[in-house]
């Protein structure tokens, strides 16, 4: 007997919904509906059925979960809440600061159209928050550390992609071993920014740039590299594409906590990915198959922090029981 | 305004119960009731209530959860279900073999009392179990890793304490660090028992007993040792109490996966910890607030597959939100 596919739409086609589409083939569970996209079908490289955004919610006999691939920035923001009306969503919103609004503007959306919407799904927010909240769950008295990389930080690649006399940039955020070893040793250090990250810059000049200038324009940006130390490396464009063109990133959430009288206990999560958004992608698909399974049992805005284990699975609870507890 | 508290009595008074007495102080929003315990009060070193284990329903409402910290190989088989009958339970029922048995004979009961059952919660089975789900969820192409220690392995402790001639012993599982660092390297070896761990035992002989005698029966032990490589080290009874007598423990579940087209993607949890009791004990309170307020809505054995992180946490959504998504 073959159960029913659980029917996922895609909505945007960039890394996020690419990594999706492929990563459907890897779950036997789920199956792909097609893709909702701005840009015309012949535009994209891709044998996917095209979904069109001017009536969403034509699809709605076809779909059970649409899997949200815009971006934080302008896309999401605007595209949720006019898909919750009609679907079971997840997103990978990951403006932090903006979350708890994003939160509440949804809720209302869901709680009028009675579907689920998983918000905020991801590594960060997401498999982090999670193992944040596991570390003062089971160690109460103790700090929480996040570090972040090696990895690319699109936002700090931008920035220096703005300043006057440069032709293309990547900026590597990567985690100081020295504090991370304290942190995993249980010390509790007290830890600055720029104790925690390094900032790494691949820069490719135009003709006739300044580097001392741009340089300088680079270490001493607020909000980006000023709080850092920071190094800048000036390469050809063909480096640039050879060496530094994939997506890795990853990091680690230690919690070091004391029991009893004095008693150090660490906690540490870590990921090391080859690519940010593929692997964002197969966490959004997981958690669209839990939206699934509790649309039938409730509805409204949801985060990680909702959804039990069990509802990530395929698979029933005496099988998970037997293999994996 | 005060909300009330979550009110906790613990069964058995061994490393466990210990350990939920001195973690129940971490946690403001729990308090102990009292320890069922058979042993009479005075013969407990504490100032926590004694409660009377001949008429446990008699505290039916006083008590909102009890933590059964017994033995699994002893105690939970026959006392949870007995318990279950009144009251909310957790355990850390740790026989991997006979769990799904004893969830069935858990269940039948709270089925019956209306009761939550929290079965097998602690690290492993426990938070190795959720990270095992969480690897096959988010990673469904790939191998999961389970390596433990070091840390002290009790069964094995004991299993050298039985050979004649021994006066003491401990024994520590070591996880092989080429093996982890290959797994670690997303390059996904076929691992046999004796490339995962180590066995590095510490024994203390009865006077004029046989050194090689003892060395060649602990090695050669079947299901024990001789599937490992062992290391055998003769101290005085004096060292072992000095210098291994504490209760380290932890590990790490790594889940090696791929995506796309090939893309290696890492994803590890990892456990260090000074007392494997205290840490556990930890967990199960965690759970203990969970199974309270989960008994408002279901009832029946669960397991941590059945339990959403928000459920452990003694603060709302907004707040968890804010501070750790």
């Amino acid at each position: 007997m073959e159960t029913k596919k659980v029917r996922i739409a895609i909505c945007g086609y960039g890394n996020l919904g690419k990594g999706v589409e492929k990563a459907i083939k890897q779950n036997p569970d789920l199956e792909l509906v097609g893709i909702f996209s701005r840009r015309p079908a012949e535009k994209l490289n891709t044998t996917s059925a095209i979904l069109s955004m001017n009536n969403i919610e034509s699809y709605k006999d076809l779909i059970d979960v649409v899997v949200m691939c815009g971006g934080s920035a302008n896309d999401l923001e605007e595209q949720v809440p006019k898909f919750a009306k009609y679907y079971n969503t997840v997103d990978s919103f990951d403006t932090h600061a903006k979350i708890p609004e994003y939160y509440e503007k949804v809720d209302e959306v869901t709680q009028k159209s009675k579907k689920i919407s998983i918000i905020s799904v991801g590594w960060d927010p997401g498999l982090f928050s999670i193992n944040r909240l596991y570390g003062e769950s089971f160690l109460p008295e103790g700090n929480t550390y996040t570090f972040w990389g090696k990895g690319i930080s699109q936002g700090h690649s931008n920035a220096i992609r703005r300043i006057p006399g440069v032709k293309d940039a990547v900026q590597y955020t990567n985690p100081i071993k020295k504090s991370v070893n304290k942190v995993r040793r249980g010390e509790m250090p007290e830890l600055t920014a720029r104790q925690m990250h390094l900032r790494e810059c691949f820069v490719v000049l135009e003709d006739g740039a300044n580097k001392e200038e741009v340089e300088k324009q680079i270490v001493t940006m607020k909000n980006y590299f000023s709080d850092y130390d920071t190094t800048v490396n000036f390469i050809s464009e063909e480096e640039l594409k050879e060496k530094h063109s994939g997506m890795p990133h990853g990091g680690f959430v230690i919690r070091s906590g004391k029991t009893g009288e004095n008693t150090k206990q660490i906690m540490e999560f870590s990921l090391n990915l080859e690519s940010n958004p593929e692997f964002t992608s197969s966490v959004l698909l997981a958690y669209a198959r839990a939206a699934f399974k509790m649309s039938f049992k409730e509805y409204g805005a949801k985060t990680v922090y909702d959804v039990s284990p069990i509802l990530l699975m395929p698979i029933g609870r005496k099988e998970l029981i037997k293999k994996y507890l």
